[in-house]
């Protein structure tokens, strides 16, 4: 059942290490993780499906990657394995490889990738995400179970929704009942009224210096490894984002327009200094219960997003956590106002690379890896 | 009619190309254009009108000009093309230069322009940019030619609006009629719902690296030269941005109040990562049929922008060119998300002066001045 | 009545100058205060209430405070004068500072503090900044003063009310009557449509060259100092910045909702450079009058901020001024498409310690402290 720590081992104990390289499909965060793998010195694999999209990566000469893979079908990927594994091939994932190759798939690649391929279960199951982010001590938007119990603004989320469709906001149960499609699961929240803030962590295991996450449970007292806040952003939406200048949502509603919720870019945002112990506070606890989730996880590994919104009573509600590197990060190749506290030219593409090259030199590879 | 390439090539045969002065008219992008001259080693020429602006220059010692040259009135620019000769100057034009000095001036300015002055025609009505950008395979707005086919929101533009001034939405015939000033000549285009993204491309028509535009037409099977793109932005417009505070567009309608369109400053976005094939794709025809729209055209050289509007079904509507500098890539004076990737501090200013001094060195000065 | 220009001197003698060491309270700007402190060479002290907010800074080494001061709370810092004396200590204030131990505490610490600590007079009420800004040339959002005048929208703002909190806006009579809580006092603006910019100026009476601010009144004809525009930003506010999504104000109250106000981020921005000029002559006006608020009055020192409105004529209305660095300021930690054109990497919390760092040089201290 998907690939084991000691498959990853045997892997690695036959990789030249000196001749590591960073493989990646071409798409949702693919241009800093190929710039930042050179920027720290690897080599660099492109995976794409046909030939055509190759043109466009050559447009950005410091990402274009050194050497292309191309398959007819993701799927293929998995044919590939020997190939990449003879090329010492690490492969980072991001969001599209999941959605394009599947999770049970992505699950049995055989070839090393970038995190812990465990956290995946957790993620992908509201439930399950809320159990994590609740162990963590994240506070999340509240969740109605009876629709009668609507007494305020909800937003109703159907089963597998994707980067925001298959999302409605109601205002009041006689809207929820106007508007929803009851031949589809679906999942009422709390619409939490705030600003959006996607918060850009990384924890590096390896790593003895900087922010320590503590650990909790069996793991108390202990110190798991480095966190690091990299950036932060908010999502563009399309079209909820314009809708307003059209009317109200009542007024569009006559007009048969419903807001949809389909992420279409990213803007770069900064929060209030004095929020940043609570947003450390929480990515602390999800990092630390990430440990606790299930007998010997190996817990979360790399880049994580929190999606969080911000109250007026400067209070924090996490609607979301993705588990690896997310496309809001993109905004900040050439670093970010976090990032470049410590270091310049500090991308989340690259900070992967890098943490791929200090566990190389301290012989951790396997620590990051699965 | 207008500055020919042997005019150009004359004046340049008397030109120090060892002192070559970039000119650039002190206002819309020319902090970028003054600082990135300088950066490639270029001295400088600032344009005014009135002493008093040169003032607010000297804030900014990166940009200060190495020389002024000041005007009563936008007019004499003509007169003083012979005394800018003599200093070996570039003009770099933007859309302040075009407005100010007015197109059939700017046409006959007996001076060496950056880019393609021939380009300003197909640029400047709608009608003609809608010719050329269809030919470029862009996907636009629809166009409502009879008001009784309106059939959901419209954005109504009447004939020389600028800079977003001169247009209204209206969400169905009733409500164009209401608002409608049948004295002006308009335009009634399909209101597209999405985000707004303003692209930023550079093509480089001198040189042979990077991503290279294939021809079309004549010149089929041949690269004409390198795009890239540089950066992104979305406008702040006046007043409709703020306009949601006060209530809809109807409660804002009974107290007279009106959406406006005017473009106050600009805000840095990127956007998904899986969209940019597309925005390659649409940039390249777009340059391609630039070379087709008239006989012996030169084509698109040096920045442009396409301001699209991206759906929620992930497809652009491309609804305006512009074929020079936008103030838009302001925000990038520093680098860009996207121009980081290939090298740091690369505004779009500094990339015209880049090109100037590649094309110096290859001899090509002539292939992309007008 | 608070620390004069003799106790800074005195202090000052007994100061190692090479050893200063820059302290600052552990809150709203301080990661670039220290930051830039530690860029421009100097020591750093972190202030805190509290041991557990110290780790959180850790997460970001390039900033992290050589030493600590740890209080139990901010009150207890009036005590510690003395140690931060011996330490060489200069304190860079900033809003969350005043706020914390009160400005009637904050004119009475002792210890040299960056900026001039008698402008908070002017700072801190609404009629005395008017005056202030009107002399300085700004054009402020019309005062309505007998509620029965209201003939368009207007923001009610309760006296005390701080970062956006304690606001609501009215559109006409009926809804300033339904909302306002007349228990308490407040002051009625009419409320400007348009875009919000929060221009960030230094001004460095150190400097000799830049752009020179000219003095006014008595100080007519003379130089007063350097004036930088570093840069700009808006602010979010929550939860008036996603109210739209739920529906129009109307229907929002119908639900018992009413926007709020409160400061949870910035995000990045430019502004049109033709507008430049007047913010320029805007920004020196208020530096030129701060001369002449009282007799001998010290002026404005360092960064300040003018929170502005841009209109659909491209006018601007000035609602407030802050008299020191501004959060709004964090997301330029890595520079800013401003100070970029100066300088790569200069923020102003690095724009302080370099100001501190020359006027040493110069022998100026006590010329930018208080």
């Amino acid at each position: 059942m998907g690939v084991t720590n000691s498959n990853v081992s045997e892997w690695l104990a036959s990789y030249d290490k000196s001749k590591i390289t960073i493989g990646v499909v071409a798409s949702h965060s693919s241009l800093q993780i190929l710039h930042g793998a050179r920027q720290e010195g690897f080599q660099t694999l492109g995976i794409v499906v046909g030939e055509e999209r190759k043109r466009y990566y050559s447009a950005f000469p410091g990402a274009d990657p050194d050497e292309w893979l191309v398959l007819e079908n993701y799927a293929q990927l998995l044919e590939k394995a020997d190939w990449m594994r003879k090329r010492n091939v690490i492969v980072i994932p991001h969001g599209s490889l999941v959605e394009y190759l599947g999770s049970e798939k992505f699950k049995i690649l055989e070839v090393p990738t970038f995190g812990n391929r465990g956290i995946l279960h957790w993620e992908s199951s509201r439930s399950r995400q809320r159990t994590w982010l609740e162990k963590g001590g994240c506070s999340l938007p509240k969740i109605i179970d009876d629709p009668h119990d609507i007494d305020g603004p909800v937003i109703v989320k159907y089963a597998g929704a994707k980067g925001g469709e298959g999302y409605f906001i109601a205002r009041d149960y006689r809207d929820f009942r106007r508007n929803v499609n009851l031949d589809y699961e679906f999942t009422i929240q709390e619409y939490v009224l705030g600003c959006r803030y996607y918060l850009h962590f990384f924890f590096d295991p390896t790593a003895e210096d900087g922010f320590q996450v503590q650990g909790m449970g069996e793991k108390s007292g202990k110190s798991l490894g480095r966190l690091e806040l990299l950036s932060m952003d908010r999502r563009d939406e399309a079209n909820v984002d314009e809708f307003y200048k059209l009317g109200s949502l009542r007024d569009l509603r006559e007009m048969s327009l419903e807001p949809s919720f389909v992420v279409t870019g990213n803007q770069p945002v900064v929060i209030r200094e004095s929020l940043l112990p609570r947003a450390f506070q929480m990515a602390e606890g999800t990092v630390a219960s990430s440990f606790e989730l299930e007998e010997n996880s190996r817990g979360m590994i790399g880049a994580f997003c929190l999606e969080t919104i911000v109250t007026d009573d400067l209070e924090f509600r996490v609607f979301e956590i993705s588990a690896r590197i997310v496309a809001g990060s993109n905004p900040f190749v050439g670093g970010s106002p976090y990032s470049d506290i410590n270091e310049p030219f500090m991308s989340t593409g690259r900070r992967i690379s890098r943490c791929i090259k200090k566990a190389l030199e301290k012989g951790m590879l396997e620590t990051i890896l699965s």
